[in-house]
Order: structure tokens, then C-alpha cells, then sequence
């Protein structure tokens, strides 16, 4: 509690300020201030073995959250990432070749008769999911060569190992071993691909266990003293993520980040609280859900978040 | 186009006319109405050969549409179910014992001590889940006796050889031979289940290999003369069902029944003309998108389409 | 509390017996099922005295509802409506001439150029708007002649004393004596003809006085043992319904239908329970709060509602 | 166009240059981007004779924004303000007693046996709507001895000639000679006090024509050589500022910030493109559409903007 405080500065005044300002204007810039103390203490509390959980969805890859999820992981904030298939897809195409700022009105028959591929207002040309292609062969072959039956996140860190991009977030994950788990994997062109591959001479014996990353995921929560999530949008992503640390008995943190709403009861839109009632996420842990996009949302508690003590 | 209608009954209609008259109302009542037609039209073009695919989320199954999908399995009015492992678990348990009509309101820390999880306002007591594994059991242990590595279709198929509740769209999944696909399983209560089952002595070979399915699901759409396409809610199913379109240059029917917005790029969100940027419907194929809750919508939809000639 | 129940229906069913249904099947179909147990015990309780406000917005006025508003108004269901100066436009040029259903993705530019007024996607031909001016004149003139200085609410009772179309809600106001405020009612086509009838000769002394409705709000809130609202999307006329209700200590029974939230803290999302902090809805009060476009809820409810006894 | 740009500082950036990011990242960042040009160019047109109208809801001014209107006023960056009439009541209030900072889910029967009404996650203690009584007393006696009829605007001057606070956006209003036009302004506390006001000996005739501000604001858009709207959430004041630019053939630049969609066809939801069928926003106008919550938005637009040349 404390006073509603207006906005009042003379002048531009430093992210810092703006977001410390945040916290007493109220409604989501509220929601956004408390969400920024979360942000620190969960850095806060990974320093002394809290292990961070990143969960997101595949449309902010395309987007230019992919450099803060780089970032991220190149300073070590995480320890296991969570996501689509379609994260893996545009991560790597993104290391060789880039998306365009279209717009959301554009006509999509247009669009298809050119071969631009829309996710919201990005533009995906279709001729780059032919360099995907090109680009996981090699992945596959590697994989293949030693042994038929991979698991997703080996998938990943093979990915990250070819790519030297550095605004790349499976480039940071292999270099800095963090773990990327796909349970949905197949859900995306890698996996329009491993349908291609198994066709191919010599392949048909290539599959994808995805149990093979179940015992990987548990044990990071299970060996933790302490858990956090910070959970980007919904889906698949946000319930794998909160779902393995039922094992624990509940994360301790949880950021949610979301546009989504409860009134149909869709996990994509369920508030931690609901998480609460599963132990997903303990009773008596910390959590803030703020609505808005996370592209307008990250940046502010990434940038925000500065390294300094917080609550 | 046509004038907006008044709705003017005397007194309760039935509801097929109720309906009618929603297409002159103007806003989501004319596309319910269009919906309605469009959900006609795809039962009459099953007749003649077109292939349907339905998806739905997980938390669908744990209200009261599961009914309306174990009629849909029941009647043959689809040709493949594409949905989350949380419906397989929701559906094998309520075809043992019931869940709870409960409060969105509630309050989770006391839920939790009561050992009651929320779903909304759905609440599923948590020693429902010492079931779920009681049943999963003998059904690891048949799809292990006859292989080590299982697709998700054949453990759908398993479960539902076990279910005789006519309440359950696994049993008539089964029944009817219908494919149940479930990219993501292993983010579930069964996917959970699988790592207990591989902990045990002589299953640590067990392995779920989703690259199986692919084949399966691909050759569905590549056979078909023409493809439709039911999608309730948003997640890996929604994007499944229409991605392995993309594979036959595209849906010839698509059917959206969504509360999410697409201004977050989210794929839950997109609407279907972003999929035409795709190829995953066809430039000249029909499509309406329905915003609400499926559990209100649906039912219209089902009851509704009767079974007549429209449009 | 009580089981969640499949929906399972052999055959199309009566309407009131598949809302009967939606009770017990969680989600919003739920939250409807309990609205409309609401909106019968309004109507049961208005029979023995209680006073029933019904507030909507201008748009529901150019869909279908208009026919519903009208039934409700001729059935005198309600004792008092609340809505805006575009409500009071929509339903006077319909009684001469209708709307077009339209597309929501329709070309803005080319419609302009086409004389064509988008509302979603019913599409209003501009000459209507001349058709207004025609017919406000005389009822501006006959208001003039009894006194320079009106309230909104002679205003629409002279309006409705011109029509005669039974599908116009202003018709039966004034038939019935049922009073409609729009306290914002200078916002609207009406709101600019008072502008242009004022620039006339002897006109200029006209005027709209809109604290003159205050006290005849007020009264009827008084004066009532017990008030319901129902309460149709958002803006001032929910504002205005609940807000008066603050001088007789709350609703006691309010049903709200919405497509808005409440995470920015607008009052078009406020729940009911925020009511209740304002002591606009009683502590005691019974609400429910439904989430969905009233021209898909209403129908359900009003047709729904029958007559019969309900909990 | 151009390529998606990823977030790419190595330390925190200053808001300018984190804003200058968001343009090329996507989704709603690039929306912001857009919006923040927008913004800027508004201010370079006001300066060579734009006129600038600014609505915004009640809400917002019981959060941190009121600080940025009064801002906005100081500065003289606005022509004409359109808000409801809570806007007023909260920006009395607030200049001489706070609100609180609560919680969206806060208790709500407990807060109103604590005398607390809550907006949101804001706090407003019943005891302040005692304090604004006493502070519109001399308002209503001031304006009432200068003639029994007053406009809203008048009002609304009134009110901030006696308020010191520099945080009052009505103070700065007063001060610069800034209109702030209420259409629907009985509808809120101070619409209330009016009907206590017009019980007292000698105030009968105290009234307030609505139609007297028509003039005055219509005048603004027809005497300007281009118009531009910033447009936060909806209802009656967004409608009302898009409104009167029918009158000059619309809006040459309009900014809107909702959390709202139009799915339903409601105003408040409607898209810019809408405004342009009706001829409120010019075709050839440039418009954006910003969907997040105003207190997120409007400082990174406020602070962000600076002062310098944009596109």
C-alpha cells in the first residue's frame, strides 16, 4: 500500500526513474513496477542457487525479444528454457537471414501469392524455411550419426552448436550448457523436417523421444533449493514450465507475462494464483501476472532491471 | 449482405430457428450464424470424401464439451483429433469419477489444502490423479510388452481400448478407429506418469517417439481430395492441425472458435487469414471465426447443424 | 457445487433444456446457466415490486437486439432504461429504413467513398443520417413549443410517441411509460441536430437540461423496495445504472454481459464485486457476470427465460 | 518496411533510445514505435496551428496519468480536453487528499464496510467524496449566481479556478484557457452533488445544458486548419472527440491506446479504420492504434517524445 503518485517528471528522465515511477501510478503500471521487484529478486536470488525456468512462445523469436532472450542466456540469468518448436525454427533462420516489419492489415492472399508468411505484423519469406531446411541437415546427420533416438534438447544444443550468431539464444544455450526443451517439438518446421529426414535413405530409424528430456527437466527442479519462472505468453511453453515443479511442490517465483484471460479456463490465460490450488506454484511463494504484450513488457524489466538490490 | 433483422419470436423458438435468426443480428450472432453454416457444410462435404481434423485444448475436456466430442468420435463427423496430453488425462479420469462445478473466485491457497486444483471455475480433486496412474498402468504396460517405443496415437488408442464410458471421445476414438494425435504429450499428468513408469525395474527403455505420428497424420491430409478443419481454442493443437495442411497447399475449410486476439503476433491468436499467408488454408478457402467461449459456442454449433442441407 | 456434466443430447433439444445443460458444464456456459436463473428471478421479482433497469450501448441498438429491447419494453419487463444518444439515433432511422449486414474486414476508404458508416460489421448508409435529420425536426419543434429547456428523457419519449414500428424500444417506452435516460445524449447524430436546430431562427434558446432527469432517476431507485440491473456491455449507461444505485445502498440483483476486462481499470470491466466496494451493488446482492457479445447472450437468456419458476 | 531488429543494448539504455528499438521489434513494440512518431509529429503540428484533442476515461485519472495531463496542459500540447464527468470528481479530490495503492483482489464486501472503493487495484476512501461535496459548494454558488444555466466546460473552469495543486489537470485547464468539454457529466459524483445542490432553498433552477458546449467544441474543429485526436481507452469520450471532426470531414491525426477490442462492435473497441468509414478520421489521415493500458503507454509516449524532430 501507499499513495497513488502522480507522474512527474520535468523532463526525459532515466528508464530507472520512469519504472520506479511505475509502481505507485497504479492499474498495470503497478502490476509492471511490482513486476520489476520480481525481475531483480529473481536475479537476486539465481546468485545464491535459485534455478530460473524461461518459458515463451514461438511468435517473440521472430519478434526482437530473441536478442534479450540471447542476452539472457549469454549472462547466465537462466538455467533451462522451455519453448515451441517454432522458437528452434526461426532462431535459426534468424542467424542466416532476417524477418521484415510488415504490417498486421496486410491482405494474406497477397502475401501467399508473393510468399511472405505473416505472424501478427512480421513477414517471414517462405524461400527462408529452404535454408531451414538446408541448415538441419547437417543437425540431423550429427544427431543421427550418433544414434536414432534423440531427445529434444539435444536437438537444441546441436542447433546452438552450429550457429555463431550472437544475437542467437541456441548459440548462448550451447555455449553456456543451458538446457532448451521442446516438448512439443514435432509442432513446428524441425518437424516437418524430421518427417522429410526419415524418408531419406537410411534415416527411417530416426525418431524424437521426447521421455528422454522428462528426467533432465525434473532434475533441475528437484535438485533446487529454490525455484523461479518467468512465463512469456502461453501454451505449451508456460505449462511445462509450471507443471514439472509440481514435482517440488511449487515454484517460488512466478512472472507471468500474458494477454491472455481466465474466463474461458484456458491455462494460457489461468493467473498463478490458479497454479496455487495444483502447487504448481507454493502458497506461500511470490508472484506477479502482467498484462500486456511482452514485446513492450521484457524490455522494460530487462533493461529496467539494472543488477542493483530490490526488495 | 442483407438487411440486420430484429430477432421478434413470440416466444421460445426452437433452436435451429433461434439460430437462423442469429446470421441477420450483426456482430458475433451473424458469425455464429455463418459458424453454424460453415460447421453444416463441412458434415455434408465429409459425405463426399473431405477429410476433417478437429483440435481442442485441454481444459475443453474437462468441462462439459467432452460430451459433444465423444458424439462428434461417436457419429464419424471427424477423421482425426489433434489436441494436448491434458485431454487424454482428463478424459480417462471423468470416465471414472467426476469432477466438480466450483468458482473462478475461489480461493487457491485454501483449494490447495483441500487438495482440489482449479481448472476456472472446474475443480478436480488431486487424489483423481492416484487414479489417473492406478489406470495409466496396465495401459504402459501393454504398449511396452508389445515395443519399447510408442507414438502418442497408439497410447490415445490404448487408453480408449480401455475406457467403456460412452461419455468418453477416447473410447469411441478407439471404437471408430479415429486417430487421436498429441504432439505435445509429455506435458501432462501422463507425460508425468511416463517418467515414473521408466523408473521402474525393465521399463527404463520406454520412450514416446512423436516423429511416429508425423507419417500418420501427414498421409490423412496428402490423401484427402479436400481438408476441414474444426479448432477450438488456440496452442500446438490449433497450430498442428493446420500445419500438416500446409503439406496440401491448405485447408479447404476452417472453423475458429477463439477468445484470444492476434495483437501480440500470438499463434493462438491469429486469425484464419493469417493462415492463408501460409498456405495453411487455401486462398479460395472458406473460413469464419468465432469469438467466445467454446463451451457456449459449441453446443450451438452441434445441436444446431441438425443435420439439413445449408448454403 | 455439483458435478460437471457432458453435454449429450441424442437430437436437437429444446432450447430451455440445452441451456439447462450449460449449468452444470463449466467455463462461461456455466456463468450463463447462472444468469439465466438470474435474469428469471428479475423477472419474477419484478412482479412483486421490484424495479428493473436495463442499460446497453449504442451499436446492440443497430443489431438484432433492437427486436429483444422492444419485446422487453413491450412485455414491461424493465421500469427504466439507460443508453446512449446513438441508441436513441439507430432506433428512430430503423424504424424507417434498415442497416446492411457488412463485413468487419471491409475496405474504410472505399466505404466512405460509397457512403457507407461501418459499425463492426453492420454497415449504415450515410443517407440515413439525412433521413434522421428529417424526422427530428418535427419532434425538436414540438419540444421546442412546450419549452426551451428538455431532458434527454422528453426527448426520447417524443421520439418514441412518432413511431410506430413495433420493433423499435422507443415505440414502447412511450407506450408504457418507461423512461429512457441518456444522460450523454449530445454525443450522438441527435446530439448534432440540437447543434444545427439551435442555429435556426427562434431556435436558439434551446437547450438540453440534464440534471432535469437527475431526480427522476433518482425516485425510481428510491422509491423501489428492491432494484435489479441488467446491464449490457459497458461505457456511461452501466456507470449511470450502478451509480444511481448508490443513493438506495446497491443493487440487489445485477447481471452483467461483457467483452471487457478490467486489468486497466476501466470501469466498462469492472466486475460486479467492484460494485459492491462502491456499495453501488448490495453486499447481499446476487450478481453474475457473463463474458461475451450480448447479441450471442441475449437471445440465449431473453428466449430462454420462458416464464417458469427458477431457484 | 525493414528487417526485425533484435533488443541488442549491453547496459540500460536511456528511454529514447530503448523506444527508437521497439519500432523495428514487432508486434506491439512496433505499434508503440509508431505511435511514439505519431506523438511526436502531433506536437511539430501543433505547433504550426493543429488542433490537438485529448479524451481519456475517469479511471485514468485516479492513476499516476494525471500528473501526464496536467503535463500535457502546462505545456499547452492540447486544445480542447473530453473526458467524463469522474475525471473531474478524482481530480478534485486528488488535489487535497490521495489514493492508495491496492489490490485488483482485494475483498470487495470488506472495503466497503472499510469505507473503501476500489478501481482496480486503486483505493479511494468514501470519505473523500465528503471533501468533494464541500469543494463544489462554492463551485455550484459561484456558477449559479452568474445565471441558473451552465455548460459542462463551465463547470470544469470553475473547478480548476479554485485548485492550486500543480498536479490538477483542471488547474493547468483554467490557467491556459484550455477547454475541457464533460457531455455526459452527470454522470458521476459531481453529477450527484447537483441533485443535492438543486434540493437546497433557492437552487431549483440550477441546470446544466449539455447543448451549450456543442458550439463551442464544433467551433474548434471548423475553425482548424488540421485536427489531430489522442484518443486513451473509449466510451462516450473517444466517441465524442472522433465525433466532431465529422463536422470539418475528420481527423487529419488520430492516436488511440485501448485495451478494447471490436469484435463486438462496440465504439469503444473500434479501430481507427473504422472512424475513417464515417468520415471522422480522414482517409487520407494517419492514425495508430496502440493496444495496451494507458498508464504502461502514455509515459513511454510522454517521456519518449522529447521534443525532436520526427519522421
Amino acid at each position: 500500500m501507499g499513495k497513488i503518485g502522480d507522474f512527474s517528471f520535468d523532463s526525459e528522465p532515466p528508464l530507472r526513474e520512469l519504472l520506479e515511477a511505475y509502481k505507485a501510478a497504479g492499474f498495470q503500471a503497478s502490476v509492471l513496477g511490482d513486476g520489476l521487484g520480481l525481475f531483480r529478486k529473481i536475479q537476486e536470488e539465481k546468485a545464491s542457487g535459485c534455478r530460473v525456468f524461461l518459458s515463451f512462445t514461438a511468435n517473440m523469436v521472430a519478434s526482437g525479444l530473441r536478442g534479450i532472450f540471447a542476452d539472457m542466456l549469454k549472462r547466465r540469468l537462466v538455467d533451462a528454457v522451455i519453448t515451441t518448436g517454432g522458437s528452434l525454427d526461426h532462431d535459426m533462420i534468424r542467424a542466416y537471414d532476417g524477418y521484415e516489419l510488415g504490417a498486421f492489415a496486410a491482405d494474406d492472399g497477397e502475401l501467399h501469392r508473393e510468399g511472405i508468411n505473416r505472424i501478427g505484423n512480421i513477414f517471414v519469406p517462405t524461400k527462408h524455411y529452404e535454408l531451414l531446411e538446408e541448415k538441419m541437415k547437417p543437425v540431423f546427420e550429427a544427431l543421427h550419426a550418433r544414434g536414432p533416438i534423440v531427445s529434444p534438447s539435444e536437438i537444441a544444443d546441436e542447433m546452438g552448436k552450429t550457429l555463431s550468431d550472437e544475437g542467437s539464444f541456441l548459440h548462448w544455450a550451447h555455449k553456456n550448457n543451458i538446457p532448451v526443451f521442446s516438448p512439443g517439438i514435432t509442432d513446428s518446421a524441425i518437424g516437418l523436417q524430421t518427417y522429410f529426414f526419415k524418408q531419406k535413405k537410411g534415416c527411417a530409424d530416426f525418431g524424437i523421444d521426447v521421455t528422454k528430456d522428462m528426467g533432465r527437466l525434473a532434475q533441475i527442479a528437484l535438485d533446487a533449493e529454490k525455484t523461479a519462472g518467468i512465463v512469456l505468453g502461453g501454451g505449451i511453453s508456460k505449462h511445462h514450465l509450471i507443471g514439472v515443479n509440481l514435482l517440488r511442490g511449487g515454484l517460488d517465483y512466478a512472472l507471468y507475462v500474458s494477454t491472455s484471460e481466465g474466463w474461458e479456463g484456458s491455462l494460457s490465460g489461468a493467473p498463478p494464483s490458479e497454479a496455487v490450488s495444483w502447487g504448481k506454484i507454493r502458497e506461500s511463494g511470490r508472484y506477479v501476472n502482467i498484462r500486456g504484450d511482452a514485446t513492450v513488457v521484457l524490455p522494460l524489466l530487462h533493461y529496467g532491471a539494472g543488477g542493483e538490490k530490490n526488495d
